[in-house]
């Protein structure tokens, strides 16, 4: 692949320049202020309840929507910044695609709930938005490295479309609640962005890259996003629960689940790995995997204890994959998820799912049965979206420079005859040559 | 200029104390708690209706304090770490600043709205008191690297006393509404530190300094300070609405032209940028510019796409900024503006200026007439700070330990005959010797 | 001490589990969620009242609590990550600890308040969960770099049982008044950590450790942890104050005190240390002192100038104790303290208890008496805490490795004939051999 296709100095401009300006046609014609007054229906099975409650301070959700905000922003761009040398794309690339997907996810999701042929914008409805964001930045983290930025602005138009399409089947047509989105959000997420990672399948990453592992520093920024993406969590699942109750049932549940995750994370990962050490890939991810599990029925009276051990087993299973399974995804499967996306949001979100609807096993039934015809297509369509990004035009960066900031960004040189902290710029910048 | 010059073991320690217990006695003077009484005005034109409603809880604008306060403290504090040795100065004199600031500012906002003598705090007042922090902050931004912990208390002194008022002229007599600040705060700290940099003009800097870039990391670290600007500048432009419908418009506002305006900042970026690459200064900087731009017009009705054109716009102008006009204003006018906020703050709140008043036409000719006579006095005051700045015994470093902690801080030395992570400590140290 | 002593692979995972399994089954006997109903009392003395004002929305403190959490995973985790080496245990361990820590002490404090035999949850509880966390993170501080993570979790598990009881004691049977907790979180902490500093004293360590000191960008993820402290302080002295004018004073005089205690802590800084520099170590704590030192009488009618007296002395105090006193306790007292505790803590917490009892003489003397016989038995307790945890079973770090991530974590290795930012790992890794 000759150096040059990886210059983005007209793709992506144009690229960029012209969603945003379609979005900000569709936005002149769609969307307005939310004036309080609702005739259809939210996004959201318990939505048109909760608008009518907060109608008369609509700012009552702003705390709530600010944490998934950072969650969204610091938690997931800081979270990939663990790798040595891609840190400038994990935080800056995660900025650039959730500020397109909130807003085109906030038109998808809102095209099927028109009001007086309006979409209102509310807080509730940017939390909606911020939700179809996090689909993206997971499936981000599976791709990670590899990926041009015009190839991510390609996968988040598709993506957030054909979620927006999921969530409004799952929600209006098969009935079921997932308000802390465990399934529609984290597993959607996750095997969307392993589909798309099996597409762009790379034979000569098969044993590692050089760049592929993180520094010292590169690990303590990455905890920047762990630690914001574990406090925030609970107001994640509870954002769009039925104020009151429910509410607090919610917050009480992921905070415990999380609680009990970190003990059972640390405890596997220094039993599975050398000399009993900690795995920081497991404390950054798997600490979080109770998050996750416990999304489905966060708001189910399964008691404080129901959601730790939830949390507890999410910690067990999270850590063990990430020690045994992804080495086996890439190896036999040809799936490269950089981030280990499978084990926090996969595993960990159809674990969720399983929890949540063993309290109504008929239903259930019934569900994963017309469930599974949508997840084929789902699964259908993120492959497509990788064979799009697979076109050889989008700019996809040769083996040689995967995970290397230097190739879309400028990276600071080194200062001649000096050793200075950014020393391996040298590396960083050879495969241009 | 002679090394001991730059010793503020007594200057520094006898300034700030000074300074602090002078505050201490007039806050002892005239604060006292709010007792949710008001007899006067507020701050802004629409303080007392506001304050009215809120009356019962005093703590319901406390969420929004709190994103507006992060901004100040981490957001501002680290978006200036990217300086490669200068990260101590940036969040460390971030935080004295500011902390002094605050306390200035209330005072200063305050005697102008005395209610039975006195000033009473209320969470709405402490905003206000971060508002004018701000300004301080952004004129830091202009002078970062050049100045001395002593200098910079000075300024912070005289900018927060002018602001002060400023700010109540613009309000109270040319009676305009500025609820998000382009103007009053985001211009008016620009141009406060870019007079300030006029003054303080070095001319053996005309061809840069070795210091002047970043790192890696220190890149990292700066986009902590962007991002936590990003998430919560909705907060910033709406705190200080109406509550109810205008607040939640001013939070869509911004929250909008944040999102467009990420785009066409990283469009232009990798269009104007070597081989197509981006640059991690726009990326820090103009991504921020749509808050500034829409803050005059966040509470008004245009829209949210009209407020995405605002921000699409302001990331454009604030991107070319960086590229093309910081280089002429160095060279050509002698404005060393180290951050480059005439980019951040002084153009975008310009931009957001026009936007607001375009509304209001008749209106704004006259305001323009008379708001452009206190420009010129801001102008000419903001010269004078930077004059008496200039003043010969205020330990301003010499040129070569310019954009170096080293100077002013205790900086952790390299092991003997090993490399550490501080390895470079040899070049901080040396223009001491 | 030889080197398989160390490895954590059973002890830690067992430990880590048994602790996990044995408080979820504590969970399902004792904790159920809130159902707004309230029969007992709260865990302190304005509970009650609290609650039943709240009853209405449960979610009212929950902003709050989330600036407390915040304070808790980033501000403890990382103000201690300004060791060069120790930055995977201080965010790392800090996150371990205290999701054990908020688990156990909501059963520790719930179990002296059972309502109809049982622990109701609510965001109030959550928070007290939170303050008793803090106790541990404290006495973390004092021993950071010297214990293992079996050590630690057992000083947890001891630690938040004796604040149970102690609490209990304070609020119950003296009824003292200690809304902001000086004296039963921060002196509590301090002096407990210093005892098992005390337990564990390392001869060896007299003259210093190499790795015992910062490197430059250490210096700078510490200030995220002291910038966040210093921002949510207010919350922290305000959470559990009664709603309304009480609460809004609380806030009021922490965020005076604490912009006091900036202005006074960078001008002792400047004036004790060489050349009039400003020392990080003094900046990153001594700053914070004001928060402390306000706490008791954080929502007494001090006012505004009160609280900035207090938040001065403690600036000065702090700055002062760790220049002159640290040294002093480990040479001649022989207690190493890591992160200078007692001098964030410790002095600035009984500054605090004396401030807060100035109102009230007689009663004080009173409560002084009975408290000392308690202080005296915290003090025992504290001992026998550190007399446990030198059992030499635990798989504390030989001398050597002191201050050393890679002694209980993975740590990247720097790459072959090339030198990387994680370069220094010969020397982390050297005493494994």
């Amino acid at each position: 692949m000759p150096a040059y296709s990886t210059n983005m100095r007209l793709k992506f401009p144009i690229l960029a320049l012209t969603l945003e300006i379609i979005t900000i046609i569709l936005f002149a014609v769609f969307v307005v202020y939310d004036d309080g007054k609702h005739g259809g229906h939210g996004a959201h099975n318990n939505a048109t309840h909760h608008e009518e409650k907060t109608e008369q301070n609509p700012l009552t959700l702003y705390p709530m929507f600010q944490d998934v905000h950072v969650m969204i922003f610091i938690g997931f761009g800081f979270l990939m910044t663990f790798l040595k040398r891609y840190g400038f794309s994990s935080v800056g690339l995660n900025l650039l695609l959730a500020a397109f997907a909130l807003q085109w996810g906030l038109l998808v999701q809102g095209l099927w709930h028109l009001d007086e042929g309006k979409i209102k914008v509310s807080i509730f409805k940017m939390i909606n938005a911020d939700f179809s964001t996090a689909t993206v930045l997971i499936s981000f983290g599976a791709v990670l490295g590899k990926t041009s930025p015009v190839q991510l602005l390609i996968m988040t138009l598709l993506e957030i479309t054909i979620f927006g399409i999921n969530e409004h089947l799952v929600a209006e047509v098969l009935k079921a609640n997932d308000v802390g989105a465990s399934m529609i959000i984290h597993a959607f997420g996750a095997y969307f962005g392993l589909a798309v990672a099996r597409m762009l399948y790379r034979p000569a990453l098969r044993n590692g890259h050089e760049n592929d592992g993180s520094v010292y520093h590169s690990d303590l920024f990455a905890m920047i996003g762990t630690v914001f993406l574990w406090m925030f969590w609970p107001s994640f699942n509870s954002a769009i629960a039925e104020p009151g109750a429910d509410q607090l049932m919610a917050v009480t549940n992921t905070y415990f689940s999380l609680a009990a995750c970190v003990l059972s994370a640390y405890a596997v990962s220094s039993l599975v790995e050398h000399k009993g050490k900690l795995d920081m890939v497991h404390i950054q991810n798997a600490t979080l995997a109770g998050g996750v599990a416990v999304g489905t029925c966060a708001d189910m009276d399964i008691g404080p204890f129901g959601a730790m051990i939830i949390g507890f087993v999410a910690g067990i299973v999270s850590t063990l994959g990430f020690k045994f399974l992804t080495p086996i995804l890439a190896s036999n499967l040809g799936i490269q998820d950089t981030c280990g996306v499978h084990n926090l949001h996969g595993m960990p979100g159809i674990l969720g799912g399983i929890a949540g609807s063993s309290n109504n096993t008929v239903h259930t039934v019934h569900l994963y049965k017309r469930g599974n015809v949508l997840n084929n297509t789902v699964i259908d369509l993120s492959l497509c979206t990788g064979l799009i990004m697979k076109l050889p035009f989008w700019g996809q960066p040769p083996d040689q420079n995967c995970f290397d900031d230097s190739i879309y960004w400028e990276v600071p040189e080194e200062e001649e005859g000096e050793e200075s902290l950014a020393h391996g710029d040298h590396s960083m910048n050879k495969a241009e040559a």
